[in-house]
């Protein structure tokens, strides 16, 4: 029984303790926040449940084995630098931090204490990923050649992030999930319609050595909720409609077939369509973030790497911190640097 | 009545020659193909037009006032020079040209000559794109912030043009036609998935001097079919869905209102959130080309320039051109050149 | 302050015990169950609330002022009888009761004994439908022509009442809200696929001394979910579609014109055709429920009738009782008797 | 080659001429119509093509194999009996006549004459409906449940036929064709909105020895178009939407297995709920009335009955005259006679 603690009880923390309390392999130790009303609520349904509004508290629980944060993405660096030196395990909300040089730094002092840091790519764990991951995984979908995802609606206008860490850093974690080359190039062009210079409509162009392409909308501003993504492959093709309660996922038979090209004919392209079946395969599901709770847990006390461990949650920080760069230059190329 | 000729009766001439026999303005007096069979089918519905494999049968014939080209792109330029110097008006199937030079040259020989030359872009003449004219010009938007199109479908791949050239140049002639800002700078991606490295899956984005940005999505290589277009604006919202016959238009009362932000509260944006009802005009279903036929011959009547004239074809030439450039450059911001 | 009980703790009963517990009028006293199991996911959450298995402990504390009973049908009527005899004011689950006998003698008790008696219609509640009662009292509409009500999906079987009982109750409240002419006939065919004889698929309709006709579709053995609503109207239509979540609501300008009969054109029928914009009104988002308590609150505190009260609950089982009888006469019509 | 005339070229006429000119099998000879404007439009197309305002014509023409009826109902049976007792094959466009009597005398006429007498029962040669037949066949479905059918939207006015002549009967046709069992009994319900007693809005009930049931709601007075039919089987169920062209049939692999009673636990109905994947075959585009031109050719040179031949217009005409009996009836259940 891994014993845990909760810090940042605001949206997500609540969410989480609730799966906490659930999970069969972990004991809720403690909620935390700064807010006395916030953690009254937490009592009034969880009444065991030791409450504070000192980290410190947490940090000086040597019976507490990890910890999950939900606090502001500029603390997140802090609450798990600290977590991580006093011994816990910590899983963090997406993004990991606030930058690449934080991210690396959680990244090694976890190592370094061999403790699991691992990041709530919550997406990850939905039935509709699992089963993607489940279909590119059998070749089904052939190839890879594109991944196109719109992510927008009227959303709420963050005071420290612009749409592009709030909304496409959940693309690109579910890209560094599903496929398996790396992107190398990252252009982005975001605009800001309110007076504070944060973006909230931005679109993303993720570059790789092959053709494969990744671009991602994401819009604060959009009259309509659209959660759509689209994975093109040389044999089939997939559309995933996050808001289509009965069919998530489609799976359509269909395609090009380029031939070789013939020489007496130089102007025609030989390219002929192909058009069959659609299959709507059955979406399980599990609330996500049961899962990423067990995997938490179980990461833990098997001591290995966790499915959205530290290291991918640097590889997304890369990506977020690129296109930044890009945007501020108008959406010139930057290169992710793995270093 | 104005006496017209056909040039082309592949896929988009048969639908131009229908339309100018209906035309109550128009009489039509020649179809012209270098193919027979296509005369052929010309011939068997309608007799009493001449036929001819020769364009020089049209040049020739002194009581012929105006031409449409429905041929490939790339002899769009030597067929419209030939047809404006023997002095007939010119309409032709968009793009205007192949390149930004001959456009130029085009333009200037109509102009010489005091011929008209316009350019078919099909959409401006919808009942939805006229719809949308009226609201936007009757400022129920607001502010414009933002036009995001997706035109993606599982296409027909063309030997000569990119699907830039091919479904963007639909979008890049509706923003010249709905937005008076016109775009600086044009980035675009493109990937090409057969040996012919010709783009077949594209995005552009459009970037003006005001934050207003225009960003398109073209995919010849889609499993679904998606014409969806958004306009974002500071009072309102306009979605355009041209695959929902019932409701093609809805204007959503969505937005936020963003306030001063306060001094003492510097995290917090204040934005506030405004959800209110959506309407759905009713859009004219009046075929798009009866109202280009018309109004190539009522710019020639009147001696006015045409909605869609020259400029405008030549407009969206100079996008087109530039984005090619962005493409070939690996998404580099190229400028738009209107010299 | 209303101190209440909530009777049944299955699955609507902690339904009302949370929307008890937030109600500023009401203070939740007791929570009755007869499966400790229960009770316990009760008091987990709301240590302060009483439990017991005994429906006596409720009947013998005077303190109590009303009661919501959550129960299976077939209890409602001793159920609510006991509590309306020991001076409690009674919230019934839909149906109000077995049969109109049982229903007329809830009614009457509670006459006798100046007692509510409130049956909880909840889609009477809902924003959607209280923005229909707008919309028909406003005469937008003009005269109601039909209501068209399809309420299908892969259904909990129920053991002891058929599909009109469980999902018709439903509608059959809804016309009885929304539409002033009550209905004097009903026919309804129902068809078993299990051995119970326990209709799962049923087809009611409604006739009413005008042309007005109600119709409605239940089926538990639906692949898909529908829960759509046709209301015609001479002026205009509407269609609520309860699945939308973004568009709830849509009213139609369409509609036909009948004219005068030509008596020289005595084969044609003169009709002419109009169709105008469509326009969706924001729903409210409140939770029915919470509606439901509060009238249930503010009934007994200011003594006048709620809006669905004990008649209201009668004459819907009325028509459930008549469409029983039609279904097992093979749908020949019954008379709904209102006595 | 089969020589054919066509009689009556209003709105279905022209449409069969196209697909008699195109049918490799058949050579159109006549066009017949007693408005001369309705031949013009005919000549200007097909020049080639005889044309009459008189049937006399046709009837003399002893080198003239078959004719196509497509004048209004009531005139099908007077001209359907002079065609085949000229000698001559006969197809009619749905309904074959406007009463069982008159065409129990057009299938005899034919079956004395050796001539064939088909119906247009267009919907089963759509590619949607031989999918359906195909599905059905291979017991993909089990035993068949239901059968639910809504057609629905604002709709011409017919001035001699009512809603269930013109809409249900394309629905009864269905049944017909893709049912093995067939129905006993009919239900309707249909009002009139309009002086001219013709009943606008109906809904029609089919009852079976067996618990099968279907129904149909047909509707001129809908704000929305609506195509759906949902089939109901042990082991699946299907959807045929009609509207979305992209997704035409859904199969879904859902659906309840209904276990032994518990003698133990009597209150208890033993159902299990199933829920898996779904499938949209992809449907095949022909063109609907190509096949029926084909099945017309085809039943005449083979000597075959048609796959609609008189017997079935027959089986409909049986259904839609019980249907008008019930709805006089005030919906009161009506024997399908078979006689």
């Amino acid at each position: 029984m891994l014993r845990v603690g909760v810090i940042g009880c605001g949206y997500w923390g609540p969410k989480l303790i609730r799966n906490f309390m659930t999970c069969s392999e972990t004991e809720l130790m403690w909620a935390c926040d700064v807010d006395e009303k916030r953690l009254d609520k937490i009592s009034s349904l969880y009444p065991g449940v030791q409450r504070t509004t000192q980290l410190d508290d947490l940090l000086a629980d040597t019976g507490l084995d990890g910890v999950a944060i939900a606090t502001p993405v500029n603390t997140h660096f802090p609450i798990a630098k600290a977590c991580l030196i006093s011994g816990k395990h910590v899983l963090v909300e997406k993004p990991l931090a606030s930058s690449v040089q934080e991210g690396e730094e959680l990244v090694q002092i976890a190592r370094k204490n061999n403790l699991q840091i691992m990041c709530d790519h919550i997406f990850c764990y939905t039935g509709a990923v699992r089963k993607i991951k489940e279909v590119i995984q059998s070749a089904t979908l052939g190839e890879l050649l594109y991944f196109d995802s719109v992510r927008v609606n009227l959303g709420l206008f963050q005071p420290d992030v612009n749409v592009v860490w709030d909304l496409a850093s959940h693309d690109i974690s579910l890209v560094d999930y599903l496929v398996d080359e790396k992107p190398v190039l990252v252009s982005a062009h975001g605009v800001s319609h309110t007076n504070s210079n944060i973006e909230n409509v931005a679109y993303l162009t993720l570059r790789y050595e092959s053709p494969f392409i990744a671009h991602f909308h994401v819009n604060w501003l959009s009259p309509v909720k659209i959660r759509m993504t689209m994975i093109g492959g040389s044999e089939k093709m997939l559309v995933w409609n996050d808001i289509d309660e009965a069919e998530k996922i489609k799976i359509y038979d269909k395609g090009i077939k380029v031939k070789e090209r013939d020489l007496e004919q130089r102007e025609r392209l030989l390219v002929s369509y192909r058009s069959g079946d659609m299959h709507a395969p059955r979406v399980d599901r599990t609330e996500a973030l049961a899962l990423v709770v067990k995997e938490f847990a179980d990461c833990i006390l098997h001591k290995r790497p966790a499915l959205t461990d530290g290291e991918a949650g640097l590889r997304v920080l890369r990506i977020l911190e690129a296109a930044d760069l890009s945007m501020k230059a108008g959406g010139s190329s930057a290169a992710i640097n793995y270093a």
